[in-house]
């Protein structure tokens, strides 16, 4: 959920950076997450990619690709977008049919809600498995993209750099798949 | 989507309809549909509601239950606000228990994006199939709820009298249960 | 998956327990698994429902509520019948409208193959969460019914009484609606 | 659901004809039915793929591709194995990362059951979209493969030649990709 995105283009319009702030306490925002897998010929999910990215205060963070959708953006359209940001111009992602998400994570600034957290907002996240092929670069903006089995990506040293409740979605996702380790 | 939901008090604030408008044209809004259905005791759908209104224009148009999700507001307590509202206090929805939907529809202002047409907005609508017992009587701005069998609901003097894609969506919900006619 | 009710009558005849081995090494069996739960007036699942066995080895075993589709019987009869077996005449399971399963859990002899153990067959079993209002009692068969919440579902105690992956499924089922802990 | 794929040979056996005939009546066969389709970069569902075949009565029939899963053998596996043997050998099937069938189908030999009919056995079919990349062609059994947008595959043309309810199926699965006419 980098800020940088925040400050884009829309159809119909540059939403700058505190306009965003000033809508955001007025509605739930609405974005997507998308855990990109490498799938095997059968499509059982082998690995699983995982950026990798260092925060304002130093830490190390984990994630899957996440981000905003915009006004008069269609959600495959978003998701494509995020995930060519976060894996490349090379990387083919083989956005799902179905527009329905395997789940909808709803994150809030009360960690207690929902157990999914965002400090600075309401989202409302579609949550997508996106087969991925062709090479995979990381952006500029992260340090690292991992792909990682199931098992190594569900480990504890793995798991403790994702945060938000985003080891929990992670873990939802393999569910969805049938690959819990 | 009725107007009078949108000035209403969300956890943290009024939004007034002036604000309302601002804000919907810089981000997409987060709505959920629900179609309220009679199931017999094997959980099939034997039949479903449809809401009768009026408009401005003095035409009737059926729908299903919609309405907005405030800013604070989980999902699954706008569709229970929404159904309450719409079915009156002695309906007991049984809203699911997963959080993902059946379908996601985007409702766009320009009708040619994806068939699915609001004038006012960006709309992204969860849409939920939710079982519903006890007595149900429409709320004061709907002149009737229909019950409905599958084929009685897609049948064209009703389907005529639903706009923006609705009949498309209840088709889907009919075909994700298993009972399109 | 008792025994007993392999000695059964469906439409068009019985088969016994002899003639349901032979079948058995020639097709794969189709099953339901069920996690019957108790839901709050929002739906989101509360409690899970486990019954506690004793094996012919003396062991204790937690599952859900599972068993085999006759021929010529709907999915949605398989359920419901399971259901009121496992759970007494008083219960009442909200089987879900949809027929699409939550997941398929596909049991090998060999318990390599995918994870899921059946040492008797080739079984696949379509899995669904139910709701289930009414009073529950466990069946002769079964020594308890437990209630649980989800934390204490996931604990070990209760995961290590699972076999053949049946604590996989139930990670499974709680991670579709949500609830992971 | 062509005979010739019954007389195979399953991991552990033969299962001959004669001996398929006397299992059928006895159990629920497990099958599946899987829609290939062409999608653009979005995901977003273009057109759809219907094999057509001759019946021994002369009649022309569309279907999907369907057929038995073998006992021993994995439901990816079993749709691997038919989307090759039906769209040949340079057909690059996307098998879904999600175990989780869109819709379960109940073919009965008696049609008021459910609407979906099989004159020769019960059969729980479990149905995906199938995105195929690659070069498609009919297999021998086959007189024509046909990519159809999904508002030519809804027509009445096409539609009168499937029968057992697979046009119904073809609408679910169109549906649940959010692509009906």
């Amino acid at each position: 959920m980098a800020d940088i995105t925040d400050i884009t283009q829309a159809k119909g319009g540059w939403l700058a950076g505190h306009e965003l702030e000033q809508v955001r306490g007025q509605l739930p925002v609405v974005y997507i997450d998308a855990l990109p897998v490498r799938v095997d010929p059968m499509g059982e999910v082998d690995e699983v990619g995982l950026l990798l990215r260092g925060t304002e205060e130093g830490q190390l963070k984990r994630s899957m690709v996440s981000g905003r959708v915009h006004v008069g953006e269609r959600i495959r359209d978003a998701l494509l977008r995020h995930l060519e940001k976060d894996l490349g111009p090379m990387a083919l992602p083989r956005i799902p049919a179905s527009p329905a998400p395997f789940t909808v994570v709803e994150y809030f600034p009360d960690p207690d809600v929902t157990g999914f957290h965002d400090p600075r907002q309401h989202a409302v996240s579609l949550a997508f498995v996106v087969p991925v092929d062709g090479d995979c670069e990381p952006s500029q903006e992260a340090l690292d993209l991992s792909w990682l089995s199931p098992s190594e990506a569900m480990s504890p040293e793995i798991t403790m750099e994702m945060d938000g409740g985003r080891d929990k979605l992670l873990q939802m996702a393999l569910a969805h798949c049938g690959v819990l380790p």
